[in-house]
Order: structure tokens, then sequence, then C-alpha cells
């Protein structure tokens, strides 16, 4: 197995990858230096990210003591309301797919945990919520998606308060509109088809970036193989250079096959290669990140912290994908970003469907210094009855890109005759 | 940070831990060699290890279709029933304190994946629902306890049909009666007392072997370590030079105070360290493990197989504790199992209260040629309507031991009335 030399990956990235890797700023001097001094001083830099206190505390002089959390639906969607004991109220929609599942540990852990604590605790109230008891055993995406969605209430009634939008409660928000990527969800169509559908995305949206599926999802197979070879040149012709392709394995190739596949896609110029080998094969990304020449990303399966240091401080993805929604919410997806920061890496979030993650991405990207120009976009595929506060419509593409609203907390109104119409669960 | 050398570590494990080490086997050559050919070699071993055939098949010359999957419960407490085409029957116990939040994924993702399958394809169907649809985003012990109560129930149907107990569905079952530890699961309470229990714990049962709780799980205070010192030396003393010594840490150090408390434990003959930091900090486990001259012990918070691989070609563990109920089942368990005695290492399972897993660590000891020596024991602590088959008593524990029943599929039958006034849950 050949390794490409860090200044080699570095060359490409330059010659390809400008607007992505730009994004991520430069790496501390010692993230790119292999001595023992250099990987303790990265862990330290890194370890110190991961603890920095990520909600402005500041903003919020006064207590503001998590009264009530209810769990309302509509028969399909679960819906979160917090109020303070001062009055102050905030919303979130949960996932529509994730939410059923999620349900007991909403109702029996992450709900009742957050009752009459101090929303300004918010970084501590969510790392509290993991240790308390025996929930750390819960770890993985059923459970962070169940603290997720009641940090995203609390937080839209902490915006609510500040009149201020999510990204200036978090950080520093620098973004008001940001260029948008669709991803097509296909697998096994033709290659012809697929890049007809790229195109018409494209067409109908202007977008500059798109992402298409490779492999079997955790499999590939020769009808897959034949795809994936077919389809890498020929999307890359009809899309023409000025396009930016990304491509997601979802887990399928084993080391061998995605390093063979990693170098077509780096011979045909595309900006990266989602999840090459089975998501936990750390190991295995690495050795594929090791041996090809484009930017390798992943991370959107992960909700351990110590395992996102392990894949960025051994350089073992190129970009940095967590979820918002998936992982446990903003501050927990922040401090990734700024692990990904010391080593100079740009954070390009994965998206969850089946709910607003296309709100949760603007919001993060907002206010993310090391974010890349491109968000994945789905807003338009949900027929979720909000308009944006200020513009009354709800998120529209234009010219491949989208404004990020710029209301209080997560900046969306429900339409109050639907809210008011729906049931509450029994806690 | 010191390194201990492989050599002096082996020579201390030769001294104090000759029962527990000596059950693990002689390790393959590579596995000690540091080389990048001994790593190769080493992780093809483990590689060939995970994805050994695990059900023994040729057993079954017939199909058996699983034809009817009912969830049962008595209030509290949820049961999973499994009928073939044929009439066989297999019934397994949940556990009180998972099952509710584990009740949607049974549910709508174990329980209806299994259905209609062959049993004898077992090994084929662990992977299976994982992989089905979006699965493998639940990646953990909440999806994977869910997969374990149906496996417990198809191997109990599976062993009713082949007349055999479920070790030797999955192995060659070797063993009839096995050594047992207790553990105390105290915190806080003041060393003599700890002392005192851990006797009488001792001197109830005649075992050889107990373990008793450091730190504050998964934190530590000026409090909690006053306790540590006293009691690592107060119990050595107490129990004397013959009792074998276990401690659990539950991920309460960071590295520097992991290694301070290692090196006391040490100094006194403990024969393992479990859980010294942040169970998913896998550097932090390792830079222990290198730095002091007792067995770490890890594994129970973990489901993926890649990284059990990762922990055991990096030494990062000396002892392995996959368990049975939180990982998938006995298949899963079975392939941690030989990655570890690939390179040497003993399985101390990890035991689930609030259910039967004191049941399952006996099969599974029955047929791990790897297993260490002693079994932790929490079966007298629950007033389950079980008997075994053959002796009409429950799991008794005498002279330090217990017998691991010889009864088909998992050996133990549940009060008739009791199981027929069960109710049913509406799939």
């Amino acid at each position: 197995m050949r390794e490409a030399s860090p200044n080699r990956r570095g060359l490409l990235t330059a010659a390809v990858l400008a607007p992505i890797v730009a994004a991520a700023g430069a790496p501390a001097a010692h993230a790119t230096e292999k001595t023992p001094e250099g990987t303790r001083a990265l862990r330290k830099d890194l370890e110190q990210a991961r603890l920095s206190p990520v909600l402005k505390r500041a903003l919020f002089p006064d207590p503001v003591i998590i009264e009530t959390l209810e769990l309302l639906h509509d028969g399909a969607v679960y819906y979160i309301r917090v109020r303070s004991r001062d009055g102050a109220e905030g919303f979130a929609m949960t996932n529509r797919r994730l939410a059923p599942l999620a349900k007991p540990i909403m109702l029996k852990r992450s709900l009742p945990y957050m009752k009459g604590k101090d929303a300004r605790d918010l970084d501590a109230l969510v790392d509290g919520v993991f240790a308390r008891g025996l929930n750390y055993k819960h770890q993985g995406i059923t459970f962070w998606t169940a603290v997720s969605w009641v940090e995203f209430a609390i937080l839209d009634m902490l915006g609510n308060i500040a009149g201020l939008p999510v990204g200036a409660l978090i950080g520093d928000r620098t973004l008001n509109r940001t260029h948008i990527y669709y991803a097509s969800g296909n697998r096994g169509n033709a290659p012809e088809a697929e890049v007809a559908l790229l195109q018409s995305l494209i067409a109908k949206s202007g977008a500059k970036a798109v992402k298409f599926k490779l492999g079997d999802r955790l499999d590939y197979s020769d009808a897959s193989n034949a795809r994936d070879e077919a389809l890498i040149p020929m999307a890359r012709h009809a899309l023409g250079d000025k396009t930016a392709l990304f491509v997601d394995a979802n887990s399928s190739f084993d080391v061998s096959r995605a390093i063979e596949t990693g170098r077509m896609l780096s011979a045909h110029g595309y900006d990266f290669f989602e999840e090459p080998v089975r998501f936990d094969d750390f190991d295995g990304t690495k050795a594929v990140a090791d041996a090809v020449d484009l930017p390798i990303a992943g991370g959107e399966q992960e909700t351990s912290h110590f395992r996102y240091r392990w894949l960025i401080e051994n350089d073992a993805v190129q970009i940095v994908q967590p979820d918002v929604l998936l992982g446990g919410g903003y501050v927990r997806a922040t401090r990734i970003a700024r692990m990904a920061a010391v080593a100079g890496k740009p954070i390009v979030p994965h998206i969850s469907g089946w709910g607003l993650g296309f709100l949760h991405i603007l919001h993060f990207a907002s206010a993310t210094p090391n974010i890349g120009p491109y968000q994945e976009f789905k807003g338009d595929k949900d027929g979720i009855p909000y308009e944006v506060i200020g513009s009354g419509a709800p998120l529209q593409v234009a010219n491949g890109a989208v404004d990020i609203p710029t209301g209080p907390g997560l900046g969306i109104r429900f339409d109050p005759d639907y809210v008011r119409a729906l049931k509450q669960v029994e806690v």
C-alpha cells in the first residue's frame, strides 16, 4: 500500500479543493509534525478544544430555570416544547424516523433530567444527562438524538430571551447565507439516469456541488462496481470541472476496493470520498486516507468525542462530518468542530433527513469558522408547516445558496393552528 | 510515562495471575511481535477469527423456519417466545432495566426481521438485522441488547431441537462447573465496612475471588481517592494473598490518576483493573496499560467488533470483557472471544444485572476455551420464577463454584403458571 505524503495531499488539496480547505484555516504547527512531542502537543490542544465552553453564558445575567418540558405529537411527528419559570418558550421538532425509536429515552431520560435545571448550564447539562446513572451505557445515536431535540428546544428558548439566533449563542455568527449541495440517494439505477438526475438538481437550484452514492451500502457487488466505474468518469465529464463532486459510499467497501475507488475518484478530480469503509473501522479508514490523493470524509455515525479525537489526531479523515441532530446537539457538534479546527480540518456536517436537519446545518454553519463552503440541503423534500421568521416563507434555494434565518432561536415559526392541535404525550 | 516492557508484564502475569492467564493459552507468535509484518499477520488472524462461523449448523439437517415471535410481559418484565413452523419453541427473558428503553427497537426492528428466517442462519441473521435499512445507525447497547434477547430465544429453540445446551451449539462445551466471584456495587462507604462486606460475601459462598469499586463512576474526588487509598491495602491485608482481587473503576479516572492507582494495585498484587479511564478513550486505556504492571480489563460498553479488534491488536486491554446480553448475543460474544484468543488474552465476561445475565455468563463460559477461571455471579439477588432443568432448583453457589445447566437450550424452565399468565404486547 502506497502512502501519500502529507505534502502531496496538501498540494492536491490546494489545487482541487481550495474552497473547502480554505474554510478550515491553517492547522496548529504541531498538527502536521509526526514526532512524539508533536503528537503530545496536538493531543493537548485537542483536549482543550473538546473541553472549552460553548454556550455564551454571559448573554444571560439571570437564571433561566426550565420549568416544563412537554412531548407533543400530531400522530406521526413529535415535538418538544420547553418553558422557563419566567415564561420564556422554546419549541423544536424531532425526527420522524428516529423519534419512535428514541421515545422511551426522551420520556425516561432526557426530558426528566432537564426539568428544574438552569438552561444557562447547557454545556454541563448535555454532559450531565449522559453521566447520570447508567445512561452512558446507551452511547450512540438513539440516545444522543433524544438529547439533541431537548437541546434544540432549550436553545430556541434562550434565543427568544436574548433576541439572537442560535448561531450567536454558540459562537460568533459570521455567515448569513451559504452555498448548498444536493445529494442523490439512488443506488442501482443506470449511470446515465443518475447523471441526468444530478444535472436536473443543478438546473433547478443553481447548486455548484452535488453528491452521489457509490457501492451498495455496507457492501459492494459486481453490479455496484460496474455502476461506480461508469458513473465516476461520466459524472465528471457531464457536469464539468467547475462543479464540486462528492461521493458517499456509506461504508460499502473493504480497504482494497476503497483504495481502488479512491484512486479513480482522485484521477477525475473528485472533491471528497465519504465513508469509504465500515464507519467504525478506523484503522481501515486511515489506511484508505493514507493511500489516496483526495480527502476522506466521515463522522456521521460517531457520538464519542474520544473517538472523534482519534480520527482527527491520526488524520484518518480530512473532512469532519458531525451531525447536529444525531450527535447530541449544537454544543457537542461545536466541540467537534473546534477539535477539527486545531488540526486544520474543515467541517462538512452530515444532514439528517425526516425533520429539520437542513435548518440545523445552517445555524451550525453560521457560527463555525472552519465550516466547508457547501452545506447539504434536503429542505424542499419536506412538507413541514413552518415559516422563516421575517420572510414568512420556508427555506428556499436560490442561485445555489440559501439564507440562514436571522430571527431569534431557531428562527422559524410553526403554524399556530397546527401547534394548538398537537396532542400531549403522557409523561 | 514509563512503559512496562511486554516481558515484564508477562513475568508478573505469570507470578500473580497464573490461573487467569493460563486460561487464555499461548498467543500466536506474531501477536507479541511489534514489527509491521507482525502487525499485518496479527490483523489478518484477528479478521479471520472475527469472521469465522459460530453456530454449529451441521447439527440441524432440516430448515428451522421462525414462524412466530411474541413479546410477553408480566407488567414489569418482558419475555420473548419464538416458535418454528414445525412447532419447536424457545423462550427468553429480557432485562428489567433495558427492555423498557429498547422496546421500540424490539418491536420495530429485531423481532420483525427474524420472522420467516431460517434459524440455522443465526450468524448471518445477527449481522443482517444490523445491516438492514439504516439499523446500523443505532449501533450501541440499546440496539444490540434488543437483538440479544431474540437470539437467546432462538438458541433456546435450537437447543430444544438438538437436545443440547447453548454452549454445545456455539462451540465445544468443555466446562460443566465454574468458579465464581462476587462484586460489590458500593461506592462512598467506609473502607472498613466494604472490607467487612467482601469478607461476608466470601464467607457465605466460599468464593476465592471478589471485586470492588474504585473512584466515583465517570469521575473521582478527594473523598473517593481517600477511600481508594485506604481500601486497596486494607482489602489485600484482610482477605489474604490467596484471594484473587479485582477492582472496577467504571471509567472514573483520567490517565495520570489511573496510572497512580494502577501502581498501588500492582504493589498489592491485585489481579485486574477494570475500566480505569473513560471506556471510549482507547488511547487513554492503552496509556494506562503500558504504564502499569497489572492487567487492564475492559469492553463491556463496546459493541463494535472493529473497535474490539483495535483494543486487542494494540494490547490496550489484557483481559477482554464482552457482555453476552449487551453486545448482541452468544454468536457475537464468541467472535470477540476468538479474536482475544488469537492474542492470548483471557475473557472475563461482563455480567448484566436485572435479568438472567448470570445464566448467560455460564453458558458462554462453558464453550469458550480462553475463559477466565472466575465468572461474576449475581444470581442470588434475583427473584426470577425459574428452575434449572434436571435439578428443579435455581442456580446456587457452593464452595465458590456453580454448576452450568446441562439441559437443552438455556437449560432452565420458567414456572408454567407464570408463563401462562403473561400478557402479549401488541406488535
